[in-house]
């Protein structure tokens, strides 16, 4: 078996599968710089076109953890598990979720990334709180999963670095929307974090990645089978992004909004993808049995103030001003806080996700590219959901802006997302499917 | 329509065809650096998978031959013709045939490449004569053609630019056996030649980039769509590769063979490629109507010495030393020439053409890289052909070597390439077909 860069990629654009020791050459090349970015796309584009097996994508996801530096959670007693989202919009789920699950006594170790483009990013909207570092090297990362069983953190750039190379290409070589890719590169990193389980919520609908449901089932289904072949538990809820998460999008009104869903007062479709995921972590975290018995305890969490100083816990020992906890008005507001009312009376028929994020990109909220700085204060809040009445003059939602201008171009934009109807909506389940 | 490499590479990538501009824009990309090397790998290696259209290869042609220079002929008078081969072993068809053509009244611009892996290059063997230059500019080029009716240049830089990068690009990325661009990469340098007419020799066999007739067939099919699409006469032979074309291999020795071929003792099968390929020549230059009469003028042109007449005014206008022409032991020799005999008394049934090829590229008559120096006495001569009777003791060949060990290396390969057989084998047609 030659090793040659050409020759690899002749086999893979040929159709053959590749061997384990091909694809670890090629994750090797990607990190070492001995294969060139050309021939680095130029693979990304066979395996696009002619696809990998669930081995091969198990085998490229494993050379990809292994690109780095693989977290030891060993010296933390219990069944480590976190949970990764596809992406989505208004989708803070993390922030209340991952206290909740410390607080029922499962340990969460969440590395996370940034938003880009329409999706929001964790960390950015952790970064909203003042003080709040996500910077964390490995080990202070270690330390405290140990100390309070949690950490939310970014990525270290000895974390999968093949990745990193590899995900920079595809995004600029028209190879990003392909299945074994996604999922090398989604677990290559969660595996890295030295977790035993994972839950996993695969977006489908206008304002995710994959736009249709069997589209989403797919992705989930290899997600499942390659984190499965990498020896951890793995859970995938397929949920739906045709409006946003909540009624908050943005940075620092998502952290105030996931504060409320702490203290049990979030909104409904938060509370449920929530409650849902966190029951599937406490299940494979080996602290309950059933998804009821889990929600109980969940729920229980919340009603004791349990989840909510966890959360506290986890912003004091990542540096950030845990006063925002009981005083939100303390997270970075904006100049403008604007409604912007009914015209008419009747039904909310839609809300677009993705032009309400491209609306808050708009005001600052997101980046465009991955060098942009983010507003922290900016978004909007108090979003109708679909299905609920409005009446005329009454607000569908406020924006948050530091710029009239941009306030005038979301408001217009916001105006065509939001649709008032005379009959109300059929509203599709949120949780499609679970797959277990 | 976006120009955005990744919008154009996306399109390719799910199989639709691409427009004009989206064309120009990556050759513009491959010519002026705006594309990144990651991104043409990418798009070529999706133009491998999903194929172009007849007439996405003609416009691709057309953009490689426009990135740089097109040269203007129209100061010569005629219709000028070229030949060009898609490579074989054994093939200086070129050099005994430009000066046929030429002394029948065609005018013969040609540039041409140099040798790479097992295939030869018809600069390297005429630079084996001494003082002989090839690197003309495009001026000298224009001036020589319209002075003596041919030059034979290698490509100068202003020439088909973007085919450089983007060849340079396909050796590493396993992207050079694709139809469509290897008939942009031959057709968009040959258009820039300022040719009218075109005759090209397919070859198909061991020895032969494409093994098969069917799969040569389809390439020939290809050029001659594409360089009609182009506005030239095209035609093309199908011709055999399966032993080396005469009983030279190397660079100083298949210039003595030329030399013998023009004077019309050349081994018969390159006398009949050459008659072959110079009457369809003779035909596009409207001198000939019909092969018969085409044939005897280049046969006329043998024997009255008029042919190797103008072989020695090309030597000379390009510097060389034309007293090789009438005493090839002026070219350079090898220090060992060394007969190879047979050990038993039989027919010749098989001459391996990849197997010789080797053995001459061992000896230092070719390049495994393209900064490799070549050895130009080194090679192969006396070859016996297919079907002829050998007797014991007998030479199969004589080794030109300058080093002992490639010599007794040399000497092992070939044992094991020229076969001796009981019965004679039935030898296929040297010219399989024409393609007019």
């Amino acid at each position: 078996m030659s090793l040659f860069p050409q020759h690899i990629i002749a086999r893979k654009r040929d159709g053959h599968r590749l061997q384990a020791e091909e694809i670890a050459a090629f994750v090797r090349g990607a990190t070492d710089g001995s294969w060139a970015d050309y021939q680095l796309s130029a693979l990304l584009m066979a395996i696009f076109l002619r696809g990998m097996t669930a081995e091969e994508t198990a085998q490229l996801t494993d050379a990809m953890m292994r690109s780095g530096v693989v977290a030891d959670l060993s010296h933390v007693p219990g069944i480590k598990v976190d949970k990764h989202s596809t992406g989505g919009v208004g989708d803070k789920v993390s922030l209340p979720l991952a206290p909740m699950v410390v607080a029922c006594g499962v340990p969460v170790p969440m590395i996370s990334g940034r938003g880009l483009g329409h999706s929001g990013g964790t960390l950015d909207k952790l970064e909203s709180i003042p003080g709040f570092q996500t910077g964390l090297s490995l080990d202070a990362y270690r330390a405290q999963v140990k100390r309070i069983g949690c950490a939310l953190i970014g990525q270290t750039k000895d974390l999968a670095p093949a990745d990193r190379t590899l995900y920079a290409l595809r995004d600029v070589t028209a190879t990003v929307e392909c299945i074994p890719l996604i999922c090398a590169s989604i677990l290559s990193k969660k595996l890295a974090e030295g977790i035993d389980a994972l839950v996993l919520d695969v977006k489908f609908g206008r304002g995710a990645f994959m736009k249709t449901l069997p589209e989403a089932k797919r992705l989930a289904e290899a997600l499942v089978a390659v984190g499965r072949a990498g020896g951890k538990q793995v859970r995938a809820l397929l949920t739906a992004m045709d409006e946003p998460l909540g009624r908050a999008v943005g940075n620092a009104v998502e952290v105030a909004e996931s504060i409320a869903c702490l203290r049990g007062v979030g909104p409904a479709d938060l509370m449920e993808v929530t409650y849902a995921l966190g029951a599937h972590m406490l299940i494979l975290g080996g602290v309950a049995q059933t998804t009821d018995e889990a929600r109980s305890r969940l729920e229980a969490s919340v009603r004791d103030g349990s989840a909510l100083a966890c959360f506290r816990e986890i912003v004091t020992a990542q540096g950030g001003d845990a006063r925002v906890v009981d005083e939100p008005e303390r997270l970075p507001a904006a100049t403008w806080q604007v409604p912007l009312v009914a015209e008419s009376t009747g039904f909310v028929g839609d809300v677009d996700a993705m032009a309400v994020a491209l609306a808050a990109l708009g005001l600052g909220a997101g980046r465009t590219r991955a060098a942009d700085r983010i507003d922290p204060a900016v978004g909007v809040t108090a979003l109708v959901k679909r299905g609920e009445r409005v009446e005329r003059g009454a607000p569908l939602c406020v924006i948050h802006a530091n710029d009239p201008t941009a306030l005038a171009k979301a408001k217009a934009a916001l105006a065509r997302a939001i649709v008032v109807t005379d009959e109300p909506p059929t509203l599709p389940p949120l949780i499609a499917e679970v797959l277990l």
